[in-house]
C-alpha cells in the first residue's frame, strides 16, 4: 500500500456533491462524458501517481539533476514517466479529439494535477509545461507550427517550456531584452539570455521547445513590443533533428523542488538559433498570458497538492505516535495517548486540512469557471472569464502562501522527527517554497488583483464574486445549524466589499504607489474571504448529507467537514481583523521609509 | 570585508541607549567592567565570528557531520573553534574570577552567543552548550564533579550537553526511563537510551559530558522521581580516559542547522555506562530547569541571530539589485530602481527588522532580568525572578516562530535567486526551523506560559509585566510624536490584561483541557504586545536622539528606529485583533473534534 498523500473521498466529494461536475456533459464538447468516467480518469491518474510518481518522490530530490559541459541530466526515471504521460493521454487531455485530445473538462485535468502534484511535484511539471507550451501553440500557431511541434509534446518525447525571466529583467517584462532580427526565411534569428526556466533542458526527452518572450528589431519598447517565438532547442530539417544554438549555460541548485531542472539559457551566440513567430508581432505577452494564467492555477494546485501529501504525513503520525497524557489525566502511570488527542495538535492538524480542502475547493471552483468560460457564448461567457480572471491571483497565492505554514505546522506535528530526512515533512516544506515566486511573485500577484482585476470593467468582476459568495450564504442561512456561519461570511463579504470600494476610492485621490502599497495584504484578505465562501459551501453540503442514512465512514466524513468549517472560522477568517485595521490606515509608512534607514 | 549578519550600531543602541547596560557595574561583582569593557567583549566576539565562524557557514552546512562505526566526525574546523573559545575565556564567560570566568554580566554573554549565532548557528551552539552543562555542576554538583568536569570543558577540550529526550516520551518528560542502579561506589550504573542529543558525540573534542535525566531504581513515578547525573562518554581514572558504556546508536540527517550534530545515544549496553548524581536525588528536573530556562532563552537568541543574518542578505540584494520602476513611472525608456526603493520590498524589509531587532531588545531585556536577580536580594530578585520566569516562554518563541516567516520573506525578497544555493536565504530557512521544536515546542511554551506562568503567585509575575510596559507607555505618552503610538499599546495592553483575567476565571470552571486549547495562541499574543513594548522603548530614546546634534548616519539610524516602530504599529499590532476573537470565542472545536474525523 502506497503512503496516504490525498483524499480520495474528498476529491469525489467536491466533483459529484460540491461542483456535480456531471453537468458539464450538458455541453455536447463533454457529452461523451459523465461522473463516472471522470472518477476513472482520476483514479487511473491515481495508479500512475502510485506506480511511478510516489517511489520517486525521495529520490529526485536526493539524486537531483546535474549539470555537466552544457547538458541536464535528469534522473533516469524521467523518461519513463514522460513516456508513461504520452502513452496514457494526459499531455494533451483537455485538447479536442481531433487535436489528439481527450476532450475532459479542464476541472478533471486540473485535479490529475493535483493527484500527480501530491505524489511528485517535481515529477509532475514536466507534463504540465508541455500541455500549456502545445496549448499555446495550439491556440494560437500556425498550422506547420502545430503540425511539427505538438505531437512529440503530446507523446512525451519533447519537451514543452515557457521562457519569460531574463537575468536584467526578472519579473519586469517590459525590459525583455531577447532579441529576434528578421531573415528572409520563415524564421527570425534570436539573440539573448531566459533564466530560470522550468525543465528548460533535459535528458529524459529528445528535444525541448520553448515558448520564448523576445522583441523583433525595431518593436515599440515596453510590453507592447514583446512577441511570442516557439525557439526549439534543436529545430526539425529534412526528417532530422540539428542544434538551434541554444545553449544551457547553466543550472540552478535549489533548496527544494530539486528534481525539476531549472536553466539559464543562452540562445544565439553562434548567430544560428531559430525562432518562429506564434501568432502576430507585438502580441506576445497577451497571447502567453493565457499559458501564465494556466500556470498560475497549476502553482496554486502544486501548493494544495504539497500541502496535502504533508498533512497525510503529519496526521498518519499524530495517530500513530503515543505521546503525553490528557491534561487533566497527568497520571503518569496511565497510559500515553496518541498525540491527535492533544488540541493544540488537533489545531494544527485542523490548520492543514482547512488549507488543503479549501484551497482544493477554490481551485475546483476556478476549474469549473473555466469549463463554462470555454463551452458557453455571449455574456455568460464574458462573466465566467471575469470571475476567473478575478480569481488566478488569488487561487494561485492563497495556497502559495498558506502551504508554507501548513507544511511547517506538519513539521512541527512531527516534532524533531519532522526535522529529520527520515521523514517526508521537510522535503514538502522545502518543496513548498517556490511557490509564491514563481508564475508571479505574491507581490506581483497583489498588483494585479487590486491593480487591475478588482477595478476592471468598472468593478464588475467583484460584483460578480460577491454575488456568488452572497448565494451560498442565503442557502446556508437557511439552515439553523450553519446560520451563525453564513452571518459570518456575511459581515466579512461586506467589510471586503467596503474596503475595496474604499481603496478604489483612494485610486483616484493619491499616487499609484500609496494605493497599492499594501495590495499583499489586500491579496491576503480576499483570499481568506474566498476560502471562507468554499467551506460555507463544503459545509452546507456535508450538513445536507448528515441528514440521510450514512455509514460510519461517511458520518466521520462530513464531520469533519462541518468541524474544518468551524475551524476556519474560529481562527483562520479572524485574520482579517488585522489586516483590516491596516487596510484602513492612512499612515504610509512603507512609502515613506528611506532605503537608508534600514540599515 | 566580511559580509553583513548584524547591526553592531544597533547592538551600542540597545546596550548602551535603551538598556544602560553600564549600570549593572555597580554591584560589586561587575565592578571591574564599564560600558566600554563590554564593547570590547563583543567587539572581540564578532572578530572571533568573522575570522572563524562566517567562513565556515556554507562549509558545515555542505559538509555536514558522519556518522561512521558508532562516532560522528564533524568539519574539521570544529575542533580549532573549540580551542579558540577555550582560549578566549568565552565559554565560562559569566562564571566568577574564582570559577575561571570573567564575571561578565549575562546580557553581555547572551549577545556574544547573538554575535556568533549570526554569523554561524551551528558553530555556535557547542560553546554555549558547555556553557550550561558546566554551570549545572557550578551549581549544584559536589567539589569533586566541579574538579574533574568544569576544567575541561571550560577549555573547550570536552563537550558539555543536556540530555533529557527519551525515545518514547519525547516532550513528555515523566515518561523519562533512563534507570540509575545504585552501586557500592560513588556511581550509579546508567542504562536507557536519549534522543535528539545536540553535540551529543563529535571529534571536536576529547570527551563529551552529558547532563542527563535518570529514574534512581525505586524512585516515585513522574517527574518527582527524576535525578540528574553526569554521564561521560570517557571517564577519567588513574589520569586516564576509558570508554565509558555510552553508545553513540546514530545520527540524525536534519534539513538545516547542519553542522551540529545531533546524536542518538544509548548508554548501558555493556553494563558498564557510570554516572554521578548531581545534588539531591529526585530533584533533576527542577535542576535541569535552570540549563533549560538558559538554553530556551539561548533558542531565542538563535532564531534572532539567524534572522538577523538573513535580513542583512535580504537587504544587501535589494539595495543592489535594479529591477521595475516606481508605480506611477512606468516609462520602460527610464532606467530600473533598486527593488528596495519598492513599497512592498521595503515591507518585506521592514518586518525582518521589526522582528530582529525587536526580539533583540527583548531578549536583552530578559539578560537585563537575569543579571539584576543573580545580584540583587529580598523582594527584588523575586521580582526578577519572576518577570524572567514569566518572559522566557515568550523570548524563547516569538523569535522562534517568527524567523521562519522573516527568512522566508528573505528568500521572498531574492526571488528566484533566493530559492538557489547560490545565496544564503535559503540556508536560514532551513536553519531556523529547528527553533520552535527543540528545547520546547511551541506547544510546551503556550501551556508554560498560561497553564503555569500567568498563574502562578495568584498573577504576581504578569502584574510585575503591566507595570514595566505601563512605565514605557508613561513616558512616550508625554512626547507629542510618540503619544498615539503609546495609546495603540495602551489599548492593547489592557486587551491582554482582559483576556488574561477572562482565561484565569475560566480556568476554574473548564477542564484543564478547555482552558489551555488556545495556549499557543495566547503565547502569540502576549508575544505580540511585548514586541511592542520593546518597540516603543527603543522609539522613546531614537525620538529623543533626534533632537541632538548628530551625523547624517545617526540621523538615518534613529529614523529607521522610529520607522520600524511605525511599522511594527501598523502591520504587527494588529495581528492581535484576530487572536482576541477567537481567545474570547466558546466554540471549543479543537477539543471536540475526534481524530476519526481527520481523515
Amino acid at each position: 500500500m502506497p503512503k496516504a498523500y490525498l483524499s480520495p473521498r474528498n476529491l469525489r466529494f467536491l466533483l459529484h456533491e460540491v461542483f456535480h461536475v456531471g453537468d458539464l456533459c450538458q455541453y455536447p464538447y463533454y457529452a461523451d462524458h459523465n461522473g463516472e468516467t471522470f472518477d476513472m480518469v482520476l483514479d487511473a491518474a491515481k495508479q500512475l501517481a502510485d506506480k511511478l510518481l510516489l517511489p520517486l518522490f525521495r529520490e529526485m530530490d536526493r539524486q537531483p539533476p546535474e549539470y555537466i559541459d552544457g547538458r541536464i541530466t535528469v534522473h533516469p526515471q524521467v523518461r519513463t514517466l514522460m513516456r508513461a504521460y504520452g502513452e496514457g493521454g494526459w499531455i494533451p487531455a483537455s485538447f479536442a479529439y481531433a487535436e489528439g485530445g481527450q476532450q475532459l473538462p479542464v476541472t478533471i485535468a486540473n485535479l490529475v494535477g493535483f493527484i500527480l502534484g501530491a505524489a511528485n511535484y517535481s515529477a509532475s511539471i514536466f507534463p504540465f509545461l508541455s500541455t500549456g507550451a502545445a496549448n499555446l501553440i495550439r491556440t494560437f500557431g500556425a498550422q506547420d507550427l502545430k503540425q511539427t511541434y505538438i505531437p512529440p509534446m503530446m507523446a512525451g518525447e519533447w519537451q514543452g517550456t515557457m521562457a519569460l525571466t531574463e537575468p536584467q529583467a526578472g519579473s519586469s517584462l517590459s525590459d525583455v531584452q531577447t532579441s529576434a532580427k528578421p531573415t528572409d526565411g520563415e524564421y527570425y534569428l534570436i539573440k539573448g539570455q531566459k533564466i530560470f526556466i522550468s525543465a528548460g533542458d533535459h535528458d529524459g526527452v529528445d528535444n525541448v521547445v520553448h515558448l520564448m518572450l523576445a522583441r523583433i528589431k525595431g518593436a515599440p519598447v515596453g510590453v507592447k513590443g514583446i512577441s511570442l517565438f516557439v525557439v526549439p532547442k534543436k529545430r526539425p530539417e529534412n526528417g532530422q533533428l540539428i542544434g538551434n544554438d541554444v545553449f544551457t549555460a547553466g543550472m540552478y541548485h535549489k533548496m527544494g523542488y530539486k528534481g525539476a531542472p531549472i536553466a539559464h539559457l543562452i540562445m544565439g551566440d553562434q548567430a544560428d538559433c531559430r525562432g518562429w513567430l506564434v501568432g502576430e508581432a507585438n502580441k506576445g505577452l497577451s497571447y502567453m498570458f493565457q499559458m501564465m494564467n494556466e500556470a498560475r492555477l497549476g502553482v496554486g494546485m502544486g501548493a494544495a497538492s504539497i500541502a496535502s501529501a504533508a498533512y497525510y504525513c503529519a496526521l498518519e503520525y499524530a495517530t500513530e505516535r503515543p505521546q503525553g497524557r490528557p491534561l487533566a489525566a497527568k497520571n503518569p502511570m496511565t497510559p500515553q495517548v496518541a498525540i491527535a488527542q492533544h488540541p493544540d495538535v488537533k489545531r494544527m492538524l485542523l490548520f492543514q486540512k482547512s488549507v488543503v480542502e479549501g484551497s482544493l475547493a477554490l481551485l475546483t471552483q476556478c476549474g469549473i469557471y473555466t469549463d463554462h468560460e470555454k463551452m458557453s457564448e455571449g455574456p455568460a461567457k464574458h462573466d465566467y472569464f471575469l470571475l476567473l480572471d478575478l480569481l488566478t491571483p488569488i487561487a494561485k497565492t492563497y495556497p502559495s502562501e498558506m502551504a508554507i505554514q501548513t507544511t511547517s505546522a506538519a513539521i512541527q506535528v512531527l516534532g524533531g522527527y519532522g526535522y529529520t530526512e527520515d521523514f517526508d515533512a521537510e522535503q514538502f516544506f522545502r518543496d513548498t517554497r517556490i511557490h509564491p515566486i514563481h508564475e508571479g511573485t505574491t507581490g506581483i500577484q497583489g498588483l494585479d488583483l487590486l491593480g487591475r482585476k478588482v477595478l476592471m470593467e468598472d468593478g464588475k468582476a467583484f460584483r460578480l464574486f460577491i454575488n456568488e459568495v452572497n448565494q451560498t450564504i442565503a442557502q446556508a442561512i437557511a439552515v439553523p445549524s450553519l446560520e451563525a456561519q453564513a452571518d459570518k461570511l456575511a459581515v466579512h463579504l461586506d467589510q471586503l466589499a467596503a474596503i475595496t470600494d474604499y481603496l478604489a476610492t483612494l485610486a483616484k485621490t493619491v499616487p499609484a504607489e500609496v494605493f497599492l502599497a499594501d495590495a499583499t495584504l489586500y491579496l491576503e484578505y480576499f483570499g481568506i474571504v474566498a476560502i471562507a465562501w468554499q467551506w460555507l459551501k463544503q459545509g452546507l453540503v456535508a450538513q445536507q448529507a448528515l441528514h440521510a442514512e450514512i455509514g460510519e465512514d461517511d458520518r466521520h466524513f462530513y464531520q469533519g467537514k462541518l468541524h474544518t468549517l468551524r475551524y476556519f472560522m474560529e481562527y483562520e477568517l479572524p485574520k482579517t481583523l488585522g489586516l483590516h485595521a491596516r487596510l484602513l490606515s492612512l499612515d504610509r509608512v512603507t512609502v515613506e521609509t528611506q532605503a537608508s534607514y534600514l540599515g
